[in-house]
């Protein structure tokens, strides 16, 4: 049966980041739910994109997936970090050793909903500051793999990361697959 | 003045190389229109997600663009190749001396209505065969400008693609600042 992935778009969500995750995912046969934080009205994403999610994530917060994808964007990981419906989600899936991946500013909301204390992950460069303490922060690499804990950087990483979180769902020879008819180089 | 660039959405675009188009020329300053190939309705892309475009192409079918951008995706292209108004806008910007802009599968919509022909281009690898006869096809390169015609491979070539249109529109300071926020190398 195919793994799910729960990818929540928020307002303010970089469009770019939030796409790649679905739309990879799709390709490599993962089911998935894009879930908008305020409900299943059209989200004005961060360069003003308007994308109609698939469901509220409130008909959805009481499911369990296989993944929980969280898009960067500045404005968008705000609210999911203001969200008590995110960090219920989150917690849930960090106790329940479900995947939680996040790229750009979205490593911030695990800081905020206190989700993978400790474990080693990367960011957008300038969110940095906001996660040292509480994580073990690398700079050197694109995506970072903790456990089941996968971040990344910034709009320019969306693939890679998208492929290593297909890769845990769907495993190594079906994401070469998709990485081949995307011509992304991935190893 | 800002310059302007029209990217047409038509059904089963490809959402990333769409996108990615839009968004990193909005950070490069251009004012773009996203224009619905069959209206302002919600348009779905090749991977379900629902993008609503900012008007319809019949709306701004006569104006003037800096740019014309064609995303690929097989739905799309195919779609856009049958579209009559498309070949009017493309002829247009050809004779005005416009740049067009065309992706993966995107190219072939330039065969079909018999635009640029003759010159240098290069396209997703498999759509190749319907772009020999009419084109000087490349391989070896996944960004290939010939005049006023800039054209690219896939996904995994769309930040380039893009970055290479804006370059074009914004100038090349705009445009390195541009990809060191996104965290993409170009040059």
């Amino acid at each position: 049966m195919s793994k799910s992935a729960l990818v929540i778009l928020a307002p303010g969500a970089e469009e770019m980041e939030f796409i790649i995750a679905a739309d990879v995912l799709r390709r490599a046969g993962v089911k998935v739910t894009v879930a908008g934080l305020n409900g299943g009205e059209l989200v004005k994403c961060s360069r003003d994109v308007q994308i109609l999610p698939d469901t509220a994530l409130a008909q959805v917060a009481a499911d369990q997936f296989d993944a929980v994808v969280l898009p960067g964007g500045l404005g968008g990981s705000n609210a999911m970090a203001e969200s008590s419906v995110v960090g219920d989600i989150l917690r849930r899936q960090e106790s329940s050793g479900g995947l939680i991946a996040a790229i750009c500013a979205a490593p911030t909301v695990l800081a905020k909903h206190g989700i993978a204390a400790g474990k080693s992950l990367t960011s957008y460069p300038a969110m940095k500051p906001q996660l040292v303490d509480n994580y073990s922060y690398v700079d050197d690499k694109t995506v970072v793999k903790d456990g089941n804990l996968i971040t990344s950087r910034g709009p320019g990483t969306s693939y890679e990361f998208a492929l290593r979180v297909a890769e845990e769902l769907a495993g190594k020879e079906k994401v070469l697959e998709v990485a081949k008819g995307l011509l992304v180089a991935y190893d």
